[in-house]
C-alpha cells in the first residue's frame, strides 16, 4: 500500500525515524537500563521491537496495558507504575508483576490481588500519586509484613519534563531525585525506577529510566534538546478552501489537545474542531507559507504524543511513499 | 451490575437523564424537524432511541459513522455533514446517502463515489468548510450538470455556540442564517440543514436542527441556559492522596482536552496528566468541600462530549447504583 492510499486521519510512522530513536535510547540506555513505557504507544508490536533491542522489562499505566503486555509474550518483567485498588487482574497474569504502592490501601489490594512484588511510589515533587519521602520506609515494612516483597522505589520528576533549559532540567531532576534516594535508603531492594524521555541522560540516580515518548516524540519534546527525531503524524487530507484558510480532516479526536494545537509544517494553526483542523499558510515560515490545494495530504504533527495515540486503532510505518507495515494499537481502554 | 462494580475509568450515563433531555428535544423539534448528530456520541444504541421518537434521519461526521448506522438499520436518510475526496465507501452503502459538497473537487468526489444527493453546504462565518453564499448558486448548478440531486442547503453556526448570553447567541445565529437564507434561494430544494444544542430553539430558518451534544451534555454546554441536563460522567477511583490533593484515575485519555479541564463536585481540578486528574476540594464549593478517601469513586465531568465519548469502547447506563444497560461506542475511527 502506498501513503497516498491511506484512509485519512490516519497515524504515520516514519520507519527509520522511529528504529533511529530506538538505537540512540538503546546505546544510552542499554539492556534493564531502559524500562521502555507502553503508555505513550500503546502497542505491543512497538514493544517487540524495544525488547528485541534488549530491554526486557517494561512499564504499564493501566491494567489493560499488563494483560496485553502479558498476552503477547512481553511478561518477562511488568511493572505497573500506577497505583490500584483492585490488582485480581494483575494476580491472575501469567507474567511477572510488580506494582506500584503509596498507601496501606493500595498495599492491601496488592496482596489481596495475588500480586506478590511492588515498588513503593514516592512523591518527588510532582503533586500526583506517590507517598511522601518519610512515609516510604514505614510502607515498605508494612508490605514486607503483608507477605510482598519490596523490590524498591520508584518517583516519576514529571514536573522537569517540560522544561526547555536543559541545566535548569537537569536541577529539578537532582531535587526530585534527592527525595527519591532518601526513600530509597529507608526502603531499601535493588531497583529505583524513575525518569522519562526529558531526563533519560540527566538522570543519574535510577537503576532503570521509565521512558515511552522518546520513540515517536511530539511537537512538546521537540522543543528540548533530545536525540530523538519526530517519527510520527497524523496524515490528513485537505477538504476545503476558504477564504484566506484551508481546513483538512484531522481535529479533536485524532489528536491529544492537552498540550495545544498541533502543527502543520509552512503553516498556522488557527483551531481545531471535532473532524477538522483550519489553517493557514504562513508566510513566516522559513521554507515560504505552504499552498494547501484541495485533496492534498497534510502532515500534522500532535503536540502528545500518548493521548494522541489512544485515539488511534493502528500505526502504519512508512518508508518515504510506501506503507512498509501497521500495526494495531492493542493497549487501549481499562 | 452495580455502578461499584465498574472498572473505572468508565463512561457513565444517567439514563434517567438521557430520557430526559431525549422527550425534551423531541417535543421542541418532533420527527424531522431534529437530524440528530451521531459525531458526539457514536453509539447506534442511542441512535435508535432517537429513531424510535421520530427522528429517522441522521447526520454523521465521518464515514465509519456513516456505514456504522447503514449497517445498523438506521439509514432511511443519512447525511455526511462534512466534505469528503474519496465518496466511493458512501456510493456502496445500502441507505439514503447524502453529502455535503463545497467545491468543484467535492462535487466530482461525489458523482464519482456514486452518491446521488448532496447539500450545497454553505460558510455561514465559522471559518471552516463551506463555499461562500455567492458561490452556492453556481455549486448547485455545477452539481445538478454532474447528475447530482441537490435538496439544499447545509451550513453551521458553530461560532455561535460558546455564547453564554442568549440575546447574544440569537443575533449571531441570525446573521449567520441571512447568508444561509441567500444561498438557499439560489440553490433551491427543500432541506435547510442547520444548528446545534446551542441554536435548537434559536434556529429559525432551519427545515432541520444537527443537534447531537443534547443527549448527553457537557459542562461546556451546561454554562447555556439550555434545558438539558448533564447526564454522562467519567466514573473514577481516588488512588492517592498528597498533602493537600487527591489523585483519581480519569485522565487526559479517558477526556476530550481541548475545552480545558473537566470538573469534580465539590472540588478544584487542577490538572490533568495521562492516566490522572489531580484535584482537591474546594472550601468554596456549595455544599462545602469534598473530601475525597481512596477507593471512593467520584464523578469527573468532561468539558467536551464528543472528544470524551471517543476514547471510550462503552456507555453503562445507570439507575442510581444500578448498571441496566451497557452500550458499545461502535461508530469510532474513520
Amino acid at each position: 500500500m502506498k501513503l497516498a492510499d491511506l484512509v485519512t486521519p490516519a497515524l504515520v510512522v516514519d520507519a527509520a525515524g522511529l528504529e533511529h530513536n530506538l538505537a540512540v535510547m538503546a546505546k544510552a540506555l542499554p539492556g534493564t537500563r531502559l524500562r521502555p513505557h507502553v503508555k505513550a504507544t500503546k502497542c505491543t508490536a512497538l514493544a517487540r521491537r524495544q525488547a528485541a533491542l534488549g530491554h526486557r522489562g517494561f512499564c504499564c499505566a493501566t491494567v489493560r496495558e499488563m494483560e496485553g503486555m502479558a498476552a503477547a509474550g512481553l511478561g518477562e518483567d511488568l511493572l505497573l507504575a500506577n497505583e490500584t485498588l483492585d490488582a485480581r487482574r494483575l494476580g491472575r497474569l501469567d507474567a511477572r508483576v510488580t506494582v506500584a504502592v503509596d498507601s496501606p490501601e493500595t498495599i492491601e489490594a496488592a496482596a489481596a490481588g495475588g500480586v506478590r512484588e511492588v515498588l513503593i511510589d514516592v512523591n518527588v515533587g510532582l503533586p500526583r500519586c506517590g507517598c511522601a519521602p518519610e512515609a516510604a520506609g514505614p510502607l515498605a515494612d508494612r508490605a514486607r509484613r503483608r507477605g510482598l516483597t519490596v523490590r524498591g522505589v520508584m518517583g516519576y520528576e514529571g514536573h522537569a519534563m517540560p522544561i526547555a533549559e536543559r541545566a535548569k532540567r537537569r536541577e529539578v531532576v537532582e531535587a526530585a531525585m534527592e527525595r527519591l534516594a532518601a526513600a530509597h535508603a529507608a526502603v531499601g531492594g535493588e531497583v529505583v525506577s524513575a525518569g522519562g524521555t526529558g531526563s533519560f541522560d540527566l538522570n543519574t540516580l535510577a537503576s532503570e529510566i521509565q521512558a515511552g515518548s522518546y520513540s515517536l516524540m511530539d511537537t512538546a519534546y521537540a522543543r528540548l534538546d533530545l536525540p530523538f527525531r519526530p517519527a510520527f503524524w497524523v496524515w490528513s487530507t485537505v477538504l476545503s478552501l476558504g477564504s484566506g484558510w484551508a481546513v483538512c480532516d484531522a481535529g479533536l479526536k485524532s489528536l491529544g489537545m492537552d498540550h495545544g494545537n498541533p502543527a502543520i509544517d509552512g503553516a498556522r494553526v488557527w483551531f481545531c474542531s471535532d473532524e477538522h483542523v483550519t489553517f493557514s499558510g504562513d508566510p513566516e515560515a522559513p521554507g515560504g507559507p505552504l499552498r494547501p490545494r484541495i485533496g492534498e495530504r497534510v502532515r500534522v504533527w500532535p503536540a502528545h504524543v500518548d493521548p494522541t495515540v489512544a485515539y488511534h486503532e493502528r500505526l502504519h510505518l512508512v518508508d518515504g511513499e510506501a506503507v512498509v507495515d501497521s500495526w494495531p494499537i492493542d493497549l487501549r481502554g481499562w
